[in-house]
């Protein structure tokens, strides 16, 4: 393991879906220095696009199905849209970005998620990271911007969950470099109360999120999150922290937002 | 410069729109070997999306007029869907390509069109081609597709003609390849009679061509297309092909197509 920082940070469509915020984070972000890598969600974009063009969008537990239509939508929106002008604001903030989604150069190889009840359709789940590609990417000193569409090597496209995307990209990196990972969302943190800001969790090790469970003080819907992230640290990842974009600066230094540990 | 060959090729919508002729296109050009770089065209699609978005469409001499809603159907369509549709073919038949728009490592640069008396909107004309970028990309190992979107360094998106980003990226890459320009269009090569296929001329210098004007058998539309081959030659170009990608083995041998070459 390379002792050397890298940073992968995930936004979602809180961000991106707000010009003004988005322009804010991306400022922080390119002058945030070291490695980085930036995978971003897709926003109400390709929402508003499927109603535009009148083809139905059916959502199960907050996952897009995804129809042949669909698909050409998300890999649009996200791959298109959205990816290529995160990067050209980047490239005018002086941080040289180059925007990939996972089929490019093979980064990320996923297979049609198979269920056994629903058909999600062309979603996929991630199988490869190729570390070793994306490691000479930021060795030649680019930022990588991420697109949430990957491919399974047999010339199918598949639309991809970007926390999942963030998720497995800083396991793999692991190997490389001192990851940290940290999910930007609409939150300061992990809450003790949902409705209340004010109740950030700085720190959670796994006996806090234990008794947190066993106490039900944690907001449910935030539980698979920081299983994921527990995960995450187990296979290598050094941080994982929760919080919010916008308090970019305090979030990055650790002084906001929800640290993940194995250890406290 | 390098003695290495390089074959930049540039694909317009005659293959792009028929899902078959990119199929056989991309098989051909997945299986030949050495460095290579595609450039794609945008073909109907953008116009059908615009169409199905009532988002009217105004085009001048060939060149789509674009405001900022086509400018985000653009970057969508080439960028997103064809690029990516394109890229994962490609990894399918076990050619590692990365699908790249100018904005991206900032590998071309433009300037949005400066016009006495029409305003083309966000149109851009290349200032600048970061050739060690490419071939840094390409001495890795992978195939770039390059879609027809630049950016101007300020955070603004560009579209930008396909043929003139693969004459530029030709003559930028001459400092480092042997380059071999081909562009593939719906014709069999430059044709004495537009009407008919059989009357390829095989090859032209710069002394045919001025007959050929002279004795106004060449077909008008070509003229500016050779004389910008030309220009690419005059600029360390190695060679400049114009046929049809349909017949890529005796194309890229030399076998079909027309050759422009600086001397016969």
């Amino acid at each position: 393991m390379n002792n050397q920082p890298l940073h992968i940070i995930k936004v979602g469509g809180n961000i991106i879906d707000d010009e003004q915020k988005l322009q804010s984070f991306l400022n922080s972000f390119a002058s945030f220095p070291g490695k980085k890598i930036l995978v971003h969600g897709g926003g109400k974009l390709a929402t508003k696009l499927a109603a535009d063009l009148n083809i139905p969008q059916q959502m199960v537990d907050g996952r897009r199905i995804t129809d042949t239509d669909t698909l050409r939508i998300v890999t649009m929106v996200y791959a298109g849209y959205i990816n290529k002008n995160i990067v050209t604001i980047l490239q005018s903030k002086g941080c040289s970005a180059i925007g990939l989604c996972g089929a490019d150069a093979n980064i990320i190889q996923a297979h049609k998620r198979v269920h056994p009840t629903l058909d999600y359709g062309f979603v996929g789940d991630v199988d490869n990271i190729d570390a070793d590609r994306l490691s000479s990417l930021l060795e030649s000193g680019l930022t990588v911007v991420m697109a949430p569409i990957t491919h399974d090597g047999k010339g199918q496209l598949l639309n991809t969950n970007a926390d999942t995307i963030a998720q497995e990209i800083a396991k793999a990196m692991s190997v490389h470099y001192k990851t940290t990972l940290i999910y930007c969302f609409e939150k300061a943190g992990v809450l003790m109360d949902a409705e209340d800001e004010n109740t950030v969790i700085p720190m959670i090790d796994p006996a806090a999120f234990n008794k947190l469970k066993t106490e039900q003080k944690i907001f449910a819907g935030m539980i698979p999150k920081l299983e994921n992230a527990f995960k995450a640290l187990e296979s290598g990842v050094n941080k994982v922290v929760i919080g919010n974009a916008e308090a970019w600066d305090t979030l990055i230094s650790g002084k906001s937002g929800t640290t993940i540990t194995l250890e406290l």
